[in-house]
């Protein structure tokens, strides 16, 4: 098996060596970038300058060089030049992408690194996905790091594909490649004193790198109590006062701006010089749409200095603050001895990348990849079938749909999602009965709702009701699943449940939409059940294909399949489904579908 | 041998689970400090609130807690509580004492934390040395890391006791109480691109620790190179737009407050909120007087609040910044998780410290140490032989001190120190004669000076002379002698000269006034011939004895001793001495005593 460098190698000292002889004037420079307004994110200014590129560094910035200095010089005329941008954390699977693939969507955009908590590939795959994505992570146009994802699975009311535990997450964290811990979700088993968590929350002190938080609502005792397990960070603050009261407790704020979750108008008021330096931009999660309209972290920063912060506060945040956070080694900034990681833009005001080098090497220009790079990096060598054929079903035959229906005609238990969230609630009816089995009602707006372990554990099947999705016939079907990544399929008809969930099986995980019997839309994501292997806009546009068919189906709600694949997620109140069946997230418990007469 | 814990013993699993049980409200608080004015140096304001503390740890800081939540509760009446300062850089070998004894000084005035770069321990007894620095630090009543010295010996015109290359460095560098690489004097090295020295340099990336610099007066190009060789730090500057240039470049800005170099008043403008992640204090050199009188980096606080810095952010720059700068895990705010290093005190605009935890303990109260420790930590082991025993004499007569007069009555050079600097002059002047030999002449304030090489490797002898001391019968001599620590003697009698190097050779070290043939005043230094054993105050009288002594033979300059520690400093313009002879240092060579006629 080849060796794979990673992305993230660290400097030579004959690189070093070379960036401090171009900066002494004993050899020319690769590339010299004159007549900048460089942005200067440490001190908070925009100055004139050259800067002169030795290799993959900076060697100097600021200074004057000469022309004949340097092998390639290119007259900025007056444009401004920044530090590539780091986006702090995401999930890089909600893009439906392969690393290369996201990175050939962001890094013309000045995205030129970005924190990856691969949490659903994880939950699929397990390690041996993990090493997979810190492979793909070292082929992509960016630099990648990854953060190991810490709640594999996330409860014991799923079933994932893998379970990560302490010693996994020890093993791989020495790995350059490997920045942390990503975010530990089980904030309540930290604030409890849960010994298995509270090990994973200290793998950051034994090696000495950070845990990122994720907290939402959490104040006063509490707060404390999970920060002092060593947590550094936390990205889901919603509210002004809960992000001040973590800046206060010691975090790194990250004010995040996804698809679903929008913070940044509410929290960009504590973006002032006096927190300067601890609050950094993240995406966490974004639709392919939104990459490809708004972009990733590059939106935040055109967002804030749009509502009026300083562009050199702004950049800051999404680039020095968040390498310092992290300890990245030589990242962050435009100074001597850094990355050279550098976006050229004309609007001070509007940050619109033209020109983007990474390491020192031109990778985008006007928007489009000037690099060439593997789209399927690492998919070629043997580790790649560890996140391939992954959708392992069992044998389904109708009979393994049936519900019986209730005796003595109680009421059962309904999923019904929130409109633009992904909470759910309970909601208790009377199930339309036919031939003893509890049945889709399409005039009553309940559809059959079914979850199928797909990691080829023990084919356990889930089945219960959900409403408000407006579907009327057919089926719709995916493998995302949060954060399981089970099979979740919601449809009137059980056949075409079958037969849209059967697609599944043969398309190795997507999305499917079927109808009378017949698949009539997919999208196939073969990695892990989870990624294309296309390119994002191939990608969006197939989405909005099988997003077209399930509206003719009847559904109703604007992202159908985002909308199920959180119908199995056990940790966000009230009502879901998973493998082991309908879960009480409230009471942390598998309840049964017909409620009780009490 | 004992294995010795460092100070630095990063926290125990345990440890942090207790904090956690103590903030969730499962555990009681060992101690509770309620009715605090916390100052928070991460968002610069000062909050009502309490600190309750968990072993070594802060469990919680701000929210409530009952006294019924704590075994000890401390009402602190709305006075102030901050963390603990921390001092950037300095040699504890300007203190004349032990590391203990020096904690001991200034922990009770609120500093619990501090990088030392033994420098000069080193240039005597090499890696023997720092392991002795190591596990002396380690028994100190406060926080000490060791940056590992990087310049030894300074130059190859003088004879140190050690020499440590990377090699030698790089296997101290990954002791959890070495925080990286100190202070890189030799920036000519660097610029120049000297393969050994950035071989150095490039420590800090291969370890991932910190390279401390050192860059008087470098600008443009040049510093542009010096950084982007990896340095990450500078405290030499004393000019505000020479600083202003190492902010741009990257650089962590250290405003040094010494006995004798003293850069506070010049760079404090550059504290402002914009840069306040980005500049610490430190203290550098500080002879026992100023320690006693001023203290240490707490006077730089008060300093900087009374010129008008907000109190929040003059501690910031002794804690936090200097925290982050490091990389020291948990330290350097009152945050949960946070060691327990605090300082209470009354007035916001003062910082005078009342009671001072370190790790939880209450380790000073009134400017009183409440902690005991061994002031001799570290020398009853093996490895204290290292240190001690260092003066080793070849086999002294007058006759290895006479000066044949030059042929021809050429003029000789002559050493001229400059008034309050470090820097002295070369003068020429026809030298007096007796008997073929060239002597001292009091009446023209001409002394002799000696160099003799102390280390057992060869006891070369360097003769000169040096003029401007006063001194007008007598010796006076001393074993400090940067930077590499051999015997220093200036007289107008050679006997004396040799009684008081010879005095030297039984105590070890130390400074000596001799006359008539006799020892009149001695201060033993018996540690490396560089540090006392007994307290800082006990060792400022005997100091005041030895300058007095000297006074009484005629010499005439505040501090003699420390200007004649200085005459051998081969890297300061002009003239020096050291046991290769007469060095002009502008031309890096060394040069006859007699000036060749032209």
């Amino acid at each position: 098996m080849p060796q794979h460098d990673s992305t993230q190698a660290t400097v030579t000292q004959q690189q070093v060596a070379r960036a401090v002889a171009v900066a002494a004037g004993r050899e020319p420079a690769d590339l010299l970038l004159r007549n900048a307004r460089i942005v200067n994110v440490i001190t908070m200014e925009t100055c004139p300058g050259s800067v002169a590129v030795a290799g993959p560094l900076i060697a100097g910035a600021g200074p004057a060089f000469n022309d004949s200095e340097a092998i390639t010089s290119v007259d900025l005329e007056g444009r401004a030049l920044s530090p590539g941008l780091i986006d702090g954390h995401l999930h890089i699977e909600s893009s439906l992408v392969t690393p290369a693939a996201y990175a050939e969507a962001v890094a013309p955009r000045g995205v030129t690194s970005l924190i990856w908590d691969p949490h659903e590939i994880a939950n699929v795959s397990g390690d041996a996905g993990l090493q997979w994505c810190i492979r793909s992570a070292s082929g992509a146009p960016m630099n990648i790091w990854i953060g190991l994802p810490s709640c594999v699975p996330s409860t014991t009311l799923e079933t994932a594909g893998a379970v990560l535990g302490v010693d996994e997450l020890a093993r791989l964290l020495d790995n350059p490649a490997v920045i942390g811990v990503g975010e530990l979700m089980s904030y309540p088993a930290v604030i409890a004193g849960d010994r298995a968590t509270l090990a994973k929350a200290f793998l950051g002190d034994r090696h000495r790198k950070v845990v990122d938080g994720h907290c939402p609502g959490i104040t006063g005792r509490a707060l404390n109590a999970y920060f002092a397990s060593g947590v550094g960070s936390d990205h889901e603050s919603t509210e002004l006062e809960e992000a001040r009261e973590k800046l206060r407790a010691g975090a790194f704020l990250m004010i995040r701006e996804g698809s679903a979750t929008r913070n940044l108008a509410a929290l960009l008021p504590l973006l002032t010089p006096a927190t300067a330096d601890r609050i950094g931009f993240v995406t966490d999660d974004r639709l392919p749409t939104d990459l490809l309209r708004e972009g990733g972290v590059d939106d935040l920063v055109r967002k804030a200095i749009t509502a009026g912060v300083a562009p050199e506060l702004a950049i800051r945040a999404a680039s020095w603050n968040t390498a310092r956070y992290f300890g990245l080694a030589r990242r962050g900034a435009v100074a001597p001895g850094y990355f050279a990681d550098l976006v050229v833009f004309s609007d001070l005001e509007g940050f619109r990348a033209l020109d983007v080098y990474r390491n020192g090497e031109l990778i985008a220009r006007n928007g489009v990849l000037q690099t060439r790079f593997d789209p399927q990096s690492g998919d070629a060598d043997a580790a790649a079938s560890a996140v391939m054929n992954s959708v392992k079903l069992p044998d389904l035959t109708i009979e393994h749909l049936r519900t019986p229906a209730p005796v003595k005609e109680s009421e059962v238990r309904c999923i019904q999602p929130v409109a633009n969230q992904i909470l759910t609630r309970e909601v208790r009816l009377k199930p339309t009965v036919r031939d003893g089995s509890i049945i889709a009602d399409p005039d009553r707006d309940i559809a059959r709702l079914v979850c199928v372990e797909r990691h080829g554990k023990h084919g356990r099947i889930g089945v219960g009701l959900v409403t408000g999705l407006g579907i009327r016939r057919g089926a719709i079907a995916g493998t995302v699943a949060h954060d399981h990544h089970n099979v979740l399929a919601a449809g009137i008809s059980d056949h075409d449940i079958l037969t849209a969930v059967r697609r599944l099986g043969e398309l190795g995980g997507g999305f499917v939409v079927a109808a009378d019997g017949t698949v009539i839309a997919e999208l196939a994501l073969p990695i892990a059940g989870l990624l294309s292997q296309r390119p994002l806009a191939e990608v969006e546009s197939l989405m909005r294909d099988v997003d077209r068919a399930a509206a003719g189906l009847g559904v109703s709600i604007p992202a159908p399949f985002m909308t199920l694949s959180f119908l199995g997620l056990p940790v966000i109140p009230e009502l879901r489904l998973t493998d082991h069946g309908l879960v009480d997230v409230c009471a942390g418990a598998v309840v049964p579908l017909a409620v009780e007469p009490s």
